[in-house]
């Protein structure tokens, strides 16, 4: 089965950023994972709306990527931190190769605002690919895809009908 | 520096996300990976309209991740397929991470619509975080991250500023 005649509907990439790819959603997580957890904090950071914030933090909540936390500050009313539950913690390496495409074509002159480095070692991190008998891979040139077993074979009365929940928004 | 204090408009993880953050755009990418070049044959796929698919195939021609190639069909006028860059090419770990975690998270029962093999020997991939003494990461909190090179300091005025150039959308 060609990928033409597979539904890209049942497309793990296209599912992932049906959650991801809403606008701010990987903006907000790089927050959370850099630690900042408190709405005012984060709002303040990356100066968004309050607004367009609390839509993507409910948004990130409902996808079970976020977590709310309560705190308390003497005087105030109950308020809630934004903490990654497992499954936002396993969104780091969609983050660490945006961080390393962008080093690599859109940092300033000096070089990247962050290093990522292993904590045990110290040394410098990176995103590879590689396959389970342990062989790097350096480019998509050495990949082949082939149909999974959910593969679902695209029927033409779906073939127009686009599959992300979020319709297209203008520019 | 913490990170509250450096300027978010310098972190490459945004910048990439403002090339391929935009809707559509990592859709539209898979599928010129997955072999997809013409303009009918992408529309047809993943259903979406033709002005939102030319406007996301001009942005990312015009940021430098696909190029334009003509082809002339018997009676037609001259036609144009959209091929990756070297720099679009690069982008394949995004991809390939939005994919590992579709498919662990996502995934239909029976398993990912398709499966990454290595050229080589046919073994299934994997996108792993290892450091430059070679060491596999499992996790984000096997990562310390610290100001780069290209760290700037936020300055208070611009800390309310929103730093991607397209603005929040309403959902």
């Amino acid at each position: 089965m060609e990928w033409r005649e597979q539904d890209p509907a049942n497309c793990s990439i296209g599912r992932t950023l049906e959650l991801v790819g809403r606008p701010w959603a990987l903006v907000v997580l790089r927050e959370v994972f850099r630690g900042l957890h408190r709405f005012d904090e984060i709002q303040r950071h990356i100066g968004i709306s309050p607004a367009v914030l609390s839509r993507s933090l409910s948004a990130l909540v409902a996808d079970g990527l976020l977590e709310r936390r309560p705190y308390h500050e003497a005087g105030q009313r109950v308020r809630h931190e934004y903490w990654l539950t497992t499954a936002g913690g396993e969104l780091f390496p969609v983050l660490a190769a945006l961080k390393a495409w962008g080093d690599r074509h859109l940092a300033d002159p000096p070089g990247p605002a962050t290093v990522h480095r292993h904590r045990g070692c110290g040394a410098p991190t990176v995103v590879a690919l590689r396959c389970d008998h342990g062989h790097v891979l350096d480019s998509f040139g050495d990949i082949t895809v082939e149909p999974g077993p959910g593969a679902v074979r695209l029927r033409e009365t779906e073939s127009r009908r686009p599959f992300l929940r979020q319709g297209p928004e203008p520019r």
